[in-house]
């Protein structure tokens, strides 16, 4: 080999060592789909180029980014908003669902179905106005700690999702969250956590009143749902809000089917991804029969319409930014 | 004056003549109001400071970035896609509001007052895909002209307002359109021609539905409208779709009363800005009793509430951009 070629090769190899966006995923199909499609569509004059404004990824939340065992984290805080509102509703420790939130009887409280839920969503999500509502979302997320891990909630986000938010982000494109959960439960702290601005949150939606109060012109949230953002109502949220496709779109549930098959059916390159939760050891494994996340149809669907299945156990070598971390 | 001085103050004063970035505002109050604005609000370490990522600016589209005379140009594309659809509709030469919108009879359209319009909304807005629909849009724009000015409304920009814009971006601004006009009426043509990409476009929002079509996913324009983004619905839509309050609303009617109340009232330095339409001979002049673009109450509220008056006549020296432009 020439002194000049043996420079320039150790100068290759430690700008890939030093360069690699990804570290904390394993050099496999993921990994090696993901990078691909990215280089493809950033090639000035490949036939795939995407010019950097159409370069729209969406992301899940729950399940995606962070963790949504063994309970959605909103679900989490609507118990203990409950909590903390009981000594101003006496009548709650003998009127259901609230007997059941304040009991920590899951039992009971999942067989109060989907109207149950609602009720325990609109005592702890209404009433307020949205400013406030911000405030006690932050105040509650600096105190809480997830039951298992004993740590913060927004510890518990994804580190390899972080690096492919990051790695996109760097090659053009704007990522969105794209979430079944409530907008303004994300959006005080997705900036700090994910590096996605309030503006680029996408999710279900409380009716709003705008109205005077204490003098000065405030939105009240009101106890009524005006949006929910899953299933086939993801890619009407993403019209409605982006007004684009996107070219790439990562869930892990069947609430995330529709945006898949709507984001990959679109022309040219796209890419459709599916997080797989396969690894009890370091997180959780649950699909088919899980209550939370439930990932079935939509595993099927990417066997068929050529989606990329990440496996947490065998495609990340690490699963949760490291505890020393200031966040 | 020592030679390195005088070569100093002619360098000075060419830079100052090459960087006034809003050229077409006459040296007045309102262009006054704005670069100090805009210098306080990006002064690091000054009180007024405010980070980029907060210095949101929201405006109205129509009568504030475009001509609304003699009509709204989404009514104009309604009326001409009346006549274009008529011939698979015989029955509405019969059948009003679609008969007084086939022989122009404006009068009677008003009489129709907002049922009528809603009919002919649903008629020409709903029924194809949303895609199908921003291809209708561009091409009507392509073909339309303006009765007045036999420009395409395209050009019928206001010149200043696009300095404007420029300029807020350049000083780290994001800008939105905020618009009782139907998003997806906007979304095609505002990147072009604002610099506004579709994602920071809020208006009206019609029904989606999700589903197959011709075996491939679609969303699905329904006739039903889902949300009103006029009025109070204004600061409702910006806090659903930004999640942050705009430190910065230009309107030109009272339909932006409540986006300039909610603006103004937030914490910290803002700035609330009206059009005023005063300028028969460049433009066209009315305010209080219009029936597009009243502007009443909100002038009122403008002395009250200190926000700058701009008027057409007085406070631009260029009303639209030269004909020779590519647009």
């Amino acid at each position: 080999m020439h002194r000049l070629s043996l420079f320039a090769a150790l100068l290759l190899s430690a700008a890939s060592v030093v360069a690699d966006p990804l570290p904390s995923w394993n050099n496999g199909d993921a990994k090696q789909a993901i990078t691909r499609f990215v280089t493809d569509v950033t090639n000035a004059g490949g036939e795939d180029f995407v010019p950097a404004a159409e370069r729209i990824a969406v992301f899940d939340n729950d399940g995606t980014l962070w963790v949504e065992q063994p309970l959605y984290t909103q679900l989490a805080f609507v118990l203990d908003r409950v909590q903390a509102l009981a000594p101003a509703h006496p009548e709650w420790k003998e009127q259901q669902p609230f007997k059941a939130a304040l009991e920590g009887d899951l039992a009971t409280l999942g067989a109060a179905g989907r109207e149950g839920l609602m009720q325990l969503l609109m005592a702890t999500h209404a009433g307020m106005t949205s400013e406030e509502f911000s405030d006690i979302v932050t105040d509650w997320l600096s105190q809480a700690r997830h039951p298992r891990f004993e740590r913060p909630y927004t510890e518990l986000v994804y580190q390899p999702m972080l690096e492919l938010l990051a790695y996109l982000r760097a090659n053009g494109f704007k990522t969105y969250i794209v979430s079944g959960g409530g907008v303004d439960f994300m959006r005080p702290w997705t900036e700090r956590v994910y590096g996605i601005p309030p503006e680029q949150v996408v999710g279900s939606v409380i009716a709003l009143k705008y109205e005077e109060r204490e003098g000065a012109p405030a939105l009240i949230r009101e106890a009524e749902v005006a949006f929910v953002d899953d299933k086939a109502g993801k890619p009407v949220g993403i019209w409605r809000h982006i007004g684009r496709r996107p070219i790439l779109a990562f869930g892990n549930s069947d609430g995330d089917l529709q945006m898949l098959e709507w984001t990959t059916a679109g022309a040219g390159r796209r890419l459709g991804l599916i997080l797989h939760h396969d690894d009890a050891e370091r997180e959780y494994a649950y699909d088919r029969k899980s209550h939370f996340g439930k990932l079935d149809k939509a595993l099927d669907a990417a066997a068929s319409e050529g989606w990329t299945v990440v496996s947490v156990q065998s495609d990340w070598n690490r699963v949760f930014p490291p505890t020393e971390l200031p966040r």
